[in-house]
């Protein structure tokens, strides 16, 4: 008999920002194919005999191309194995879970998901800037700033320019400057704060505040550590301001140096 | 000495959709200040000692106004009481958390956030429609189409009517008619797949696949209760068809008659 999947989100980093059915599941792990991204306090929690099998992009490494990933869970599955598929935030914003999914649906592969904080809650709860809040933000909005190799970024720049959207950039570092740009061209405007949060959640927190016209700068003199979230958007101004003097004690520790946990 | 508050997002309904930390806050609550949308099964977690003190919206309920929830959260860590303010989904997305925590600052009391899944993270990984889909949608938006009475709804539909981004609609229910003639009128296609569900991850889920042209048309006939929420988009065709057949006992029950349980 075939074995289940479960395509799970840990969340951002902190184990105690996993869901409780996730904890669950990963500690009754026989096998874990997991993306790169998750963090290693996470992977800590898996069972020591169970088989841990990495996939997914680390920065300079070559990653398992995606069908390569939908055939090893088919195959592991079909092994009779419960097998745990563990991506970093939730499974189904950015995440590529239901490709994973389709691939499974059509092996007769019984799957479920088990959704996870996603890197804009996990950097908002972090810092206490919110995603919305009246009179600053009426909605949210998450893109990502990835682009194909030599193609141009496609964004509709006209419709991010709201002022009244707060805007999350998933993996927007390398191409930050030129989206920076392009929402000025657009008519936002140049003083308009960013927040840019590396390993939100985890003891290799950093966060830079700065504004659309300065991120490039910024980034240029003081590059962060992949995974970089940005938020975008008149809430960024709430962090560390008088209107939201965050106690200190509650606070991630600010610009650490970046180990490897 | 002051208390603590902690502002905790309780997730959609699930207790096993807590985070970690969340369950463990909850396990060792003195008193909690709660939100009427957080579930039962949820609220049967408080230890029995504890304190519950009910406070923002029911339908058909008087809620308490947003300053005398501030007020009150403040006199009962003034008290010098750990105290658990306990919100539905996420508190930083539709959720108000940062309004009380600018309160509490004031006041100089130490707060903390807890994020927890929001609505559409519990929709989406219990019906398995996902968020962001390769093809189908390259983002995701949250708006809220929540109205002041007698007010218009005051939403950019140009900026919305944009068919690869998933549009997910909090506090939708009694102006869903219009928000979907709104977005024909700015050239979403009509048959643009819409699903509404309500309760999502409770044993009182239900769901409703529909299209823009037939929403209106279609909660006019088997009208929902609240909470509700509505995936707009690409990704929402997922639903139930044979790109993503869900094994069925992996599903939420559905269309299940609306109980208090
Ligand atoms: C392939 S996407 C995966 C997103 C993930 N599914 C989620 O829901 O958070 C990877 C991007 O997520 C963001 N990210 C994930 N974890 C993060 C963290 N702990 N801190 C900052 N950014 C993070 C970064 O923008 C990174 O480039
Ligand atoms: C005031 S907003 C609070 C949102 C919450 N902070 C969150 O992050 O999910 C209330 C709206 O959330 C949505 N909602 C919350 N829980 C839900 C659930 N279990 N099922 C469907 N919709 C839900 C509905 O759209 C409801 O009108």
């Amino acid at each position: 008999m075939a074995g289940k999947v479960y395509l799970i989100g840990a969340g951002p980093g902190d184990p105690d920002l996993l869901t409780v059915r996730a904890a669950k599941l990963l500690q009754a792990a026989e096998v874990v194919v997991h993306d790169r991204l998750v963090s290693p306090e996470i992977m800590a929690l898996i069972p020591a005999p169970a088989r841990r099998i990495a996939v997914g992009k680390a920065a300079g490494l070559h990653s398992v191309p995606q069908d390569r990933i939908n055939a090893l869970l088919v195959e592991l599955a079909l092994e009779g194995q419960t097998v745990i598929r563990l991506k970093g935030g939730d499974p189904l914003i950015f995440g590529r879970g239901s490709e994973e999914a389709e691939e499974l649906a059509a092996a007769g592969i019984s799957y479920a998901y088990v959704p996870g904080i996603t890197a804009a809650q996990g950097v908002s709860a972090s810092t206490g800037v919110p995603l919305t809040h009246r009179g600053l933000a009426t909605g949210v909005r998450y893109v990502t700033g990835h682009r194909a190799r030599d193609a141009v970024l496609d964004l509709a720049w006209d419709s991010l320019a709201d002022p009244d959207t707060t805007l999350v950039v998933y993996m927007g570092a390398a191409n930050m400057a030129e989206i920076a740009a392009r929402l000025i061209a657009a008519g936002m405007p140049v003083d308009l704060p960013i927040l840019a949060v590396a390993h939100a959640t985890t003891p290799r927190e950093v966060r830079m505040p700065s504004t659309l016209a300065q991120i490039g700068a910024d980034l240029a003199r003081a590059p962060m550590e992949a995974p970089v979230l940005f938020i975008i958007g008149r809430v960024a101004g709430l962090y560390d301001t008088a209107a939201l003097p965050l106690p200190r004690e509650l606070r991630a520790p600010q610009l650490r140096v970046v180990g490897n946990g």
